[in-house]
């Protein structure tokens, strides 16, 4: 046995025997112990903090004395002085093995660490993000051995971190002469090694050590909003999260008409392109100042988004798509330089990841909610639907995933309803209504109370109530339908017939009015019988999605249902089932998974692992392409009764109480729509 | 035995027996014969034409009957229809084996043809270009088992060529789709797989059979001269070879001045970079217009320069290399895509190659003429000097090579000389002086006559003798000497002293009349004592610099000397070593290798393992850096005088005398230097 020292370090619990003088850090990296360093043990980085444990350790057989590491050196001294260390803390590269010793890594100082995610249901993310900064020292230049200032960084990262194949793109080159010289030969590197290759590229290059950090965007790029996470890719802490409207609404509401925009007019294609560029840039730039972050230390995008969102940023005509057999100009995750998508906001070197599409009509982003909520991984049946624009739906388990898109249209984000709006301050997000008096309550983004308490008005003067934003219709909808205000064809009562004067006649129909704001200037919001058919559409268009991957797996029920999507989050799981929505389930079995597609970008940008898994596994799901699937619209049919003609809900039917009404004369709604097809 | 038929190729003599039915291209795969195919046996390209041969074949041990293989199909026979067969050829992938036969392999159907090279030295070139076109069928999509249309094509490469790992930036992802289609599934690609590596990137895509061509561009870009060759990347053949004038000129004539430019003016780096990337270009399509080629079909340049214009090419700030220890940036081989050198006049995803620099003052120009002019593989003892403003200078044999690099200046080019011009019709190229009446002839560009000869004034009339080029005035002067014009030190006689009235008084000092045009409104063209002293300063920097390799192998002499560079084909050998440019060696051992650094660009463009051999070759180079050694000034100072103060010339007086004239009163020529350093 070694008459050494012995080191043990918590919590991984490796330990060895190692020489008195050994620094710490150099004993973590012979044991493969996850101790961070930067600076490589230069005294400058501070990464490699650990805090030795003195006194009987029973448990490791060892007991360690207030001399097991040397005394603070100068540099652990100027470091306090000048940064301050917490108590009980060593530079792990300072201190030095005197004799037995216990040495605790703590979360922060470990290079993989975990990060927690807000969602309950998430798993951590291991951080182990492609790109990273480090801090060497370089050989001066000898003009009788010459050798390029590159070659001797390349020289210096293969001696000092064992990193081989190293490259530089102009950028860097341009930089490197100045910044050595500036950093006395030592410089900081962002180092950017991709999933799958051993090929590293040196992103930027700092003078001595880089003290700003180095982030990352994870990007869920809808067809209605841009989302994105700005993330520190040390610590994988969200700094901000940001979004705006995707520009391109202004070509068309849904995917299908961006693409008939192209079809239509040569080089739509082009204008869409710079239009959803140019939002990236500005919301780059936005989330950027929110964290207070310089935009240029932003390194790495990972972007996630459907197959159109897809080729249109990256340039591609996305007519094929609009067509059967709707081929995708590239399936495969792709790795790219930012500057060739002109995402010049971010850093000159900058590189973008794009997750892998599933098929023509189902996107990154639903690869992005397969890895975030990994249905490959789970035990029960578990069906997941990403509500947009369009929606993506993953139902499987551990044996077998299957997926598809469904073109929801953008109802359930507030658009083609009649008073409906972007969550925004203002925007009435929850409704209730009374089902013996039918007079409603609601509550808008941006204050807690309902709108019957004491006090609303006042909290709500600022903003005014000014429409409906997507979660907000749901639960009207879903409401009316449990205060007996709309029958289950989706048909609203007169006043009349539901015994309220907020039952209005509107032309042939009738509408419902949850707020009159006229009298202090604001608008009238209803919920007419147009907005009610429009999330008809949009809920059987979701329903007959999950319930065709339900055919193919022969089943009628599953065992739980996650809600993602950017406003996923906000959906009353009660409201969607009394609509229909989804299928019948335990309610406690329908959970929110937030923006999954988002989640699932940011878990790519902290590991790069995830994204070598995401492109396994994307395929082995099994893809079904609902628009050509005769089934599809005899479903769609079905799912058009709320909550639907022939399914039964026995777990709904537990919770709420749907009244037996029905307001059509017979064949009553259906008459108009009959004239207007003899016309 | 096999009962099968035996197919036996030439040249190669491989053989082996095939059933009958086996298509000549199938056998030869089989065989390894290195038989090309663009199309993969499609009948299409008309790659694989092999010539059958009849009869008696005793030496092979076999009999070919008429019938050995299968008849004329529909295929050739519209082939031949169309774009005509050669007598007695067939397409190898259609003609099929039906007995015994003997297949030759013309040299235009290997895909590894060697091209031979102009400069008698020259090895041929072994085609294996890092850019090549194939022909793929790809499967079409099919939605219910969705994968993209590039992952289709990937499938097929390797399928149906054997080739994985292929990548496609977003240019050609841009044009996939409708080239698919338009081809019916058929496209042919144009691949770049870099030298040291199994990474293929699609360059371009067509639908069908391209029938355009693939093409590339090798590239001397000298501090004075832009010289390229523009190629066939199918054949290696040189369409086309152009040259225009370094427009940087116009920031400094030298290396060095223009290093000083850019420290003196900030932001000067960016004008040069741009200026010499414009010229590129303009070349680019210059080069390309006159080979009827569209630039658009260039798909790689190889680049070989000095590491100043290296940088300043590449964009990075050269003023390290102004000062020890002459620091590169990179010294490494460079790939990259040529858009980031703005090369716009070549196709949208058009790859650069760069050959590594020796050391500061070392270029890749040098490298070039080390790859084409092979030091490292001679038995002998090799001097190579490539002649031009900054020359390279290589010295060794197989068991060790020395380079340096030598700030000649640009009078070798005709600058800085008065009569001074660039080679072109009307230039002084050749002159000769009687040395008994003084007189000089001389030919002029253009022309093959001689001044004195009947007819030059008429066959010159249109250029007219416009200046002196810079292999014109090297032999004027080297004349000069052997005339006695021009005494060892360099100082031009008075008429008195030679007997001539060419020799004109000029201020203090005389000058020679080679030429006047005066009569007919042309210059009158002289060589001055400042044209002298140039040529001196020029010649010995030259020499010093091999005279310093020769001190670092310990020899007083070489076996063999090489000139290169862009006019070295034109110095006479003869009058070289007059003026004391090179040591003394026997004259017939002294030849021209042409533009060696442009041939050097060229075998990196037509060979992917030359790329590998070169970057080898650099590292085992032996750089000497002249700028900092003392024993250069010492050579330096030696070698002003014509040919050289106190190194034997022997060889040379074999066939030249040198009169022992002597112009100075006793330090008549150096009292105005002297003069001048006091003041």
């Amino acid at each position: 046995m070694s008459s050494d020292p012995l080191v043990i370090f918590t919590p991984s619990g490796k330990r060895g025997h190692f020489p008195v003088g050994t620094p710490i850090l150099t004993a973590a990296r012979q044991l493969g112990v996850d101790l961070d360093s930067v600076c490589g043990g230069r005294g400058i980085c501070s990464k490699c903090q650990i805090a030795p444990s003195f006194g009987d350790f029973p448990k490791h057989g060892v007991t360690v004395s207030e001399t097991a590491l040397s005394a603070w050196n100068a540099v652990e001294e100027r470091y306090d002085r000048v940064r301050g260390l917490k108590q009980g803390r060593r530079l792990g590269c300072q201190a030095t093995v005197q004799g037995d010793v216990v040495v605790d890594v703590p979360p922060e100082s470990q290079v993989h660490r975990q990060v927690v995610r807000k969602a309950a249901s998430a798993r951590p993310i291991t951080m182990d993000p492609a790109t990273r900064l480090l801090l060497v020292e370089v050989q001066e230049p000898d003009m009788h051995e010459p050798s390029g200032d590159l070659e001797r960084v390349q020289d210096a990262l293969r001696e000092q971190w064992g990193i081989e194949h190293v490259h530089a793109g102009l950028p860097v080159l341009r930089k490197l002469q100045p910044a050595l010289r500036k950093g006395d030969w030592k410089v900081s590197l962002a180092l950017h090694t991709p999933a799958n290759t051993e090929q590293t590229q040196i992103l930027d290059v700092w003078p001595g050590f880089h003290e700003g950090g180095l982030y990352g965007l994870a990007i869920d790029l809808g067809s209605t909003t841009i989302a994105a996470h700005l993330c520190d890719l040390v610590t994988g802490e969200v700094l901000a999260s940001s979004g705006l409207m995707n520009p391109q609404i202004r070509f068309g509401e849904d995917l299908m008409s961006r693409v008939s925009y192209v079809m239509m007019n040569p080089g739509g294609d082009v204008e869409m392109t710079n239009a959803v560029r140019e939002a990236i840039n500005t919301l780059a730039g936005e989330i950027a100042a929110e964290a207070r972050v310089d935009p240029a230390l932003i390194m790495e995008t990972v972007v996630v988004c459907n197959p159109v969102m897809h080729h249109l940023l990256l340039g591609i005509d996305p007519v094929e798509l609009g067509q059967a057999p709707f081929a995708l100009a590239t399936s495969g995750s792709l790795a790219l330089p930012a500057r060739d998508l002109a995402l010049d906001a971010l850093n000159a070197e900058a590189q973008v990841y794009l997750l892998p599409c599933i098929a023509g009509h189902v996107g990154a982003d639903a690869a992005a909610v397969a890895l975030s909520e990994a249905p490959d991984k789970s035990e029960d049946l578990v069906l997941i639907v990403d509500v947009g624009t369009n929606a993506e739906i993953l139902l499987g388990d551990r044996t077998r995933v299957l997926a598809c898109s469904s073109p929801t249209g953008p109802a359930f984000e507030g658009a083609q309803i009649s008073s409906g709006q972007r969550a925004a301050p203002g925007a009435i997000e929850r409704v209730e209504i009374d089902p013996d008096t039918k007079e409603p309550r609601f509550r808008v983004i941006g204050s807690d109370l309902w709108s019957d308490q004491p006090g609303f008005a006042e909290a709500t003067a600022a903003t005014g109530v000014t429409g409906i934003c997507g979660s907000g219709i749901i639960e009207a909808v879903a409401e009316m339908r449990m205060a007996g205000l709309l029958d289950a064809s989706g048909l609203i009562g007169s006043a009349a017939q539901t015994g309220t004067a907020r039952a209005e006649p509107e032309g042939r129909t009738h509408a419902y009015l949850l707020h009159d704001g006229t009298a202090d200037g604001g608008p009238r919001i209803t919920v007419t019988q147009g907005d009610i058919r429009a999330i008809q559409l949009a809920k059987s268009a979701l329903y007959a999605g999950a319930r065709l991957l339900m055919d193919q797996l022969e089943v009628d029920t599953v065992d739980r249902v996650v809600l993602a999507g950017a406003f996923g989050a906000h959906i009353s799981p009660k409201h969607a089932m009394v609509l229909g929505m989804i299928p019948d389930a335990p309610l406690d079995k329908v959970t929110s998974a937030g923006n999954a597609a988002g989640h699932g970008a940011r878990i790519a940008l902290c590991n790069r692992a995830a994204r070598t898994q995401i492109e396994q596994t994307v395929g082995r799901i099994h893809k079904v392409e609902t628009a050509v699937e005769p089934r599809f619209q005899e479903h769609f049919v079905a799912a058009n009764a709320i909550p639907h003609a022939t399914d039964p809900f026995p777990e709904l039917a537990k919770v709420a109480t749907l009244p037996a009404v029905a307001f059509g004369a017979s064949g009553g709604s259906d008459g108009g729509r009959r004239r207007r097809r003899r016309s």
